[in-house]
């Protein structure tokens, strides 16, 4: 790929899901320099193909492309912003593509400085897991022009599969609180819907198909049913280890409320959703899929 | 179809519902007599191809399969019990499918009752609204033996498309209250991701086609998405008009809490949609179609 | 007590309620006759002072007023209606008090049975806990005639101390199921604030104080404060033991959330409340009182 | 008062809490400096005795003790912090209080900022609404030393009636939202129990008094039923006009949900409240006083 070859990139935040998605691009042949304040997390990368840089503003020197993966919104305000931000030392024309899961005001802000300063930004966080991240098989939701879209997708393409494009600087993060907060329900909805089966004698395999295929079809009954036993290979089958972690939705439903703090919008069950998933989470169970929820609902699934 | 030709019949309920499928079984061959306590519903019938009947125990004389289509447990269980209920008439053998919409446990009384006077029962709630039952295409649950379902089967085919057996006695009932407990939360859930969305920018209709394919997908998006001018053809794109009522769906709810209540299940998003719909209904909003509920959410979604 | 000492009382159901509230009416002087399926509790209530019968149909022979403590409506229904119910067997012109905590609904049934009969009927649901019931300073809450309660006082003065005219027929059930549903809001509500505020760094005594002398001031403020410490003498301050079953909660909101669904009533936070007592049931602490449920709130109060 | 006579005070804020506030203070004999951005609000402060201030920095120029009442956190950060801020111009020893409601978070930054510059802090919001404000009845909760508190006290005195000392920098804010959260609580709670008790026959007066003298019992029973009719001098009893607005409630709701995001904290019934009053508000609501929070539950209350 020519295009890979000829476009230096800079990485910063090699963790669980950074970490795999900088080798994947190395491995696609882009010239990546990556930097994390963990050595082990850079020495993973190391081994994968890329370069490590001494800093996130080594990182960052002569690159086209510069991708970001870190935990919450102000660690990404802190790297970029303030006359220390990595902004201020880029080449005007360069992309910045973020791909933590961070506020969506947090994200037009960064947004907001990079184009003031003749830089180009999207906001594309992922879903998929970190199975997602070293299979490149990530979905991206994309914030940010169509051009410039355009312009990243040949270096999106090789850490995920498929990128919507969800509207202007901060949509990207919009759309994944959204979908992720709708997530949250659907899990809780259909483990109540299960545990009223079984306390009425119905066997969840059927039920879980009966309700599948009808009106009350929904992603969890296709991909990740709640119940062990149902369905092979998902976290609930093999003690709800693996998977999106508790503690990871909390914290995306929490953004999800913040934002419908922010901007006014009602959430009633979305709301209800994060009280329970942070139960579950102070009950000791953070670090259980978040399929796990259904223990609040019924201890004996 | 020989063995429509060759069973008698007896049909009780005619209204919205149980006035077309009576008439589909009279269109399939079954000599149907049917009854019902209005006489308009059963002029309707008559003009469709079945015989009135003076009353519900006229009906089913002769009959060799009873359906039944009531508006709740205490009429099927006025019905069928008691010392002058329709169960004392019947010839031994005699298969009773009610596809009313009850209480499991009602269901479950009725289906020992039968069984005490050797006759068959079947409880098999429909989906699929009047539009279905005009259509010939319903969706039916059914709980009973398998062997009784066998039985049954040539005559629900001419009333529906789809067939779920769901397991024993009462349990049809007890999957289309999960099922559509599941969906009265999932169209609560859609509704806000939507509204939260709009409120932080996004296009309903570009954020419902990510969340489509991702997962946050679900039955409301793929088929009924609560948004007005986001798809063709459903209640929101024709002032939340036909479709499934509110006050329907508030009594689904209602039996699917009720039944948790008796079997001690934990049903929080449950209980949430149904005081959301009973907060609707009392607003005045009980005829329109349960979609209309992303107004509780947002007047102007 | 000339009245006491010339009514003879009927007494059925001898629980931790029933015991000893029909042992205080003997020493208040009433001639009773006591009945119940449990040896052991009929042999504690005869050392207290009652005659043991050997049905309850004898221990109502000869009754000027008839006392039940039940555990729930069904048993109610059961020992009063029908043919070989109790009410066939009470001279016209009996008084029947029921002070068990049941649906409003069954209440209003068996009051119109015993007008029909020419019996007089008060619903009188009692709080206080075994405690009060103990001590005789239950409070009663009762639904019936004016002039039926005075008939009655003398005697529910033997057992109470506050007594409390709610309405007609049935109003006693319902004013006992709606200050019990605010009651489970009340202590769920506050142990969210004392909670929030821990997390801020707050001292739960102080804010409490703060509360209970504010408009967040409550019931539970006042005597029953569910951090542990904040209060002597209360279950938060001994393990949660003692005082008011999580069970006996769940009862009484599901019964409220019954009648709520029987009359079309929107109760969110009481909906909500009944599902926090489930699942804090269901993992188990159906046995602790019921405050013990800011553990589902924050396992470290 | 000696006291008064002799400190200079600079007061921030003239709106409909601020201004009475600071007009009770220059009554009390302190030289009152005070400023607004509405000209129209300091007009009226300047008629109630103080003195006007051409800016912010003017106010509290040779100020002892600075006041501030402000919207929101934005606007006390705005105008304490950075280079620009009132901080900076203060004399060390300068007692700085803030009676704005914000999420206690800003409270500790200001907090700290004025320790590092050698000031006083104490955050101290009030409740009792305007009236109480210009009746100088206020409740204040604070946050701070207590030896700050002692200093400030006789000023706040002239303010408001009740001082709560709720712990350090912060505490003040907490302490409120906790309250103000648990007072959205017991609104909904008292009006969906009175609201259940109508629909089963009870008078809303009679089941009030029953539950407000049994366990039931909280202040808005006391204080504020949400019921028309049930006591005088409410706004439920003047069309909902007057008293504490919807809007503001869900103002203290939202930052006390936004402070147990940020602390981890899980407060079920305190996050569907604020879904409640969100839904209420934008039904049109918002203006009204927060009781009329009954109509979403019952719309004839």
């Amino acid at each position: 790929m020519s295009d890979a070859n000829s476009t230096p990139v800079g990485f910063i935040g090699l963790g669980n899901m950074g970490g795999p998605m900088a080798i994947n691009l190395a491995k696609a042949g882009y010239p990546v320099k990556a930097f994390d304040l963990s050595a082990d997390a850079c020495k993973k990368v190391a081994e994968g193909g890329a370069t490590i840089a001494a800093s996130a503003a080594d990182a960052v020197k002569g690159a086209k492309i510069v991708v970001s993966m870190l935990p919450a919104s102000r660690h990404v305000e802190g790297l970029y912003l303030g006359d220390k931000g990595l902004l201020a030392l880029l080449e005007p024309g360069t992309l910045v593509l973020d791909s933590s899961t961070i506020a969506p005001v947090s994200a037009r802000k960064v947004a907001e400085a990079a184009t003031a300063r003749g830089l180009e930004f999207l906001d594309a966080p992922v879903s998929g897991g970190t199975a997602g991240a070293a299979a490149g098989t990530l979905t991206f939701m994309v914030g940010g022009d169509t051009a410039v879209l355009e312009r990243a997708t040949p270096l999106i393409k090789s850490m995920g599969a498929n990128i919507f494009h969800a509207g202007g600087h901060g949509a990207g993060q919009g759309a994944k609180l959204c979908n992720n907060m709708l997530l949250a329900i659907l899990m809780i909805g259909t483990s109540e819907a299960l545990s009223l089966g079984k306390s009425l004698g119905l066997d969840p395999k059927v039920l879980s198909e009966v309700m599948r295929r009808s009106s009350g079809g929904n992603w969890t009954l296709e991909k990740y049913n709640p119940v062990p036993g149902v369905m092979e290979g998902v976290p609930a089958s093999r003690g709800y280890t693996g998977g999106f972690g508790t503690d990871l939705m909390l914290k995306d439903v929490g953004l999800a409320l913040e934002a419908a703090l922010g901007s006014g919008a009602c959430v009633p069950l979305g709301g209800l959703a994060r009280e329970l998933y942070a139960s579950h989470s102070k009950a000791g169970h953070g670090g259980l899929d978040f399929s796990s929820i259904i223990g609040l609902i019924n201890p004996q699934p």
